[in-house]
């Protein structure tokens, strides 16, 4: 089993102006993470949010490939109807090349009413230019001919574009997905889907499955590092911890429904299950002592999943506990997985 | 006076692909000029060339940021035209934040026939288009409020801008200026400005003195640090070594003349200057002995020239060479007018 990061870092306008201790802390937290086996970031990328959220994020991976050797980099996501396909292509190589292959590119259409408006994209075009971009960065990294591109919302006319990928054919493709519909999609695109943290258990069990049955419908093999679920994460070394955080983790579920009205994969805010906290920990996050989150994790293995992206927590503290408490469980039936298949 | 470097890194499709060695070289040979005393790097920036020259510039920027703690970043330069004006101002503050503040943003309208052809952008918008990113950018950078943008090429609605930039107001802005005109537009700007390498001296004198006429005609204070000049350098260490230099320099522009029938600042071939390789040394380039070069530098210093931007060249012996029988040379001296002005 492999566990990476889901997150971002945070810089806001107005404060800190003297430095980028936002930035700074979250660099620090991804070096360390390296260190203690957390095997992949996948950061988030959003714009005009006046929070600071990070809107250049292929620059902050490459910065931190910069200062790492073997964790993965990876987008959750990229945008793709705010970008001109051909220059995320050459950005994404570029990072691509100079982290020495380490790319993990994920993308969206995007969901936040704010950022269609800032754009001035309008919302019923977003998945045409998503679908349209892809092209154009695939055949981009791919092209080994000049080659000219008509579409609706893009021309290029005779490019070749540079630099080449380290991976081949190309960095890995992730999107998102929550739908039985859309699960389909992403298992015949050929992308590798990401699962979000707000879904149940329950849920998320019938989303793998529709993963699984839909690449037997496309002749795709099954491979679970090609599914990345996210979580959030909490360890609580009493009762009194505990009750803080199932308080902690619904308001601030509450407090993004109240902002952005939908969360990708979860269309409206679902009392049943986040309203009670001690169902919301059944429900969706990983919360309580190590020996309750690793029955837990156990769950999500014995489903299929392998590869669980840890929601950023706010401090280094948990990911510690984690990669001490918990990780070395897994690790160990990893390599016997391993020995086993030799 | 302050010595930099200016030109980019190759990493050419279908070659080295199993490995980034053409960025590496570039990247380490910047680390080394940094601790040779080497106070910028100004990275070109070009697309769809084939040849594999860098495109884009603020991501490679950003991973030597990491790598760097003093050396100056800049580019040499984006052309505004092929990029959305919102994502550039995300990039570069991200960059300058990253970097502790040492973003110099080199920006121009472009020049190459292939660029605007390959990104089907008519030439005749080119100047617009710039013109209207700059305004966005700046406006992108230094607005504490949200605000809207309601351009000929660009729109945008709310917004406001992330992460803040850690130069205030914003990073230099520098652009290349080559005719009468447009050295005087840029200094109205509030813009730093780009010499060429390829204009004479003579010319470049011409040039440094409109400069500090339109400085005085708009208020603005004459400052040597905000003109780059950039200039070839050989070194050579026999009579054999420097024709071999001056007949290879005049292949190569006669070369970069054939593929791009112009160059910035200078409209066309000058067989009077160029054609002839002494005529050429003594027209534009620093070619010869360290004592030659240190008398021709001499003379751009009188000119009024502190901020020498050296083409970077085949190997890092020769600014090894400069770094150790050059540079201490005028670092005497601008200690000595550092000590008088104190």
């Amino acid at each position: 089993m492999k566990f990476g990061l889901f997150g971002g870092a945070v810089a806001k306008r107005g404060e800190n102006t003297a430095d980028s201790q936002g930035y700074d802390d979250f660099i620090n937290l991804v070096l360390e993470a390296e260190d203690l086996g957390y095997n992949s970031i996948f950061l988030v990328e959003h714009h005009f949010t006046g929070g600071g959220q990070v809107s250049a994020s292929l620059n902050l991976l490459t910065y931190i490939a910069a200062k790492t050797s073997r964790i993965r980099l990876g987008t959750a996501v990229t945008v793709l109807p705010w970008h001109n396909p051909v220059l995320i292509a050459e950005q994404t190589a570029t990072l691509d090349l100079l982290s020495g292959g380490r790319l993990d590119f994920g993308v969206g259409k995007g969901y936040r009413d704010i950022e269609y408006k800032g754009f001035c994209i309008p919302r019923d075009e977003a998945l045409e230019r998503y679908q349209e971009s892809v092209e154009v960065i695939k055949k981009s990294w791919n092209s080994e001919e000049r080659f000219d591109h008509n579409g609706k919302y893009w021309q290029f006319d005779d490019i070749m574009v540079e630099p080449y990928t380290i991976q081949k054919p190309h960095p890995p493709l992730w999107t998102a997905a929550g739908t039985d519909e859309s699960i389909a999609r992403v298992a015949e695109s050929g992308m590798n889907v990401l699962f979000d943290h707000f879904a149940s258990f329950e849920r998320t069990e019938e989303r793998i499955n529709v993963w699984r049955e839909a690449c037997a419908a496309t002749g795709r093999d099954f491979d679970p590092m090609q599914i990345g679920l996210a979580r959030g994460l909490t360890i609580t070394l009493s009762e009194k911890d505990l009750e803080a955080a199932l308080h902690q983790r619904d308001e601030r579920v509450s407090k993004m429904f109240a902002k952005f009205g939908a969360l990708p994969g979860l269309e409206k805010r679902q009392p049943e299950s986040y309203s009670d906290p001690a169902l919301d920990m059944e429900a969706a996050a990983l919360i309580g002592s190590p020996d309750k989150i690793i029955e837990r994790l156990k769950v999500l293995e014995d489903m299929g999943f392998k590869h669980i992206l840890i929601l950023l927590p706010d401090n280094i503290e948990t990911l510690r506990l984690f990669a001490s408490e918990v990780m070395p469980v897994f690790k160990e039936s990893d390599t016997t997985n391993a020995d086993a298949a030799e």
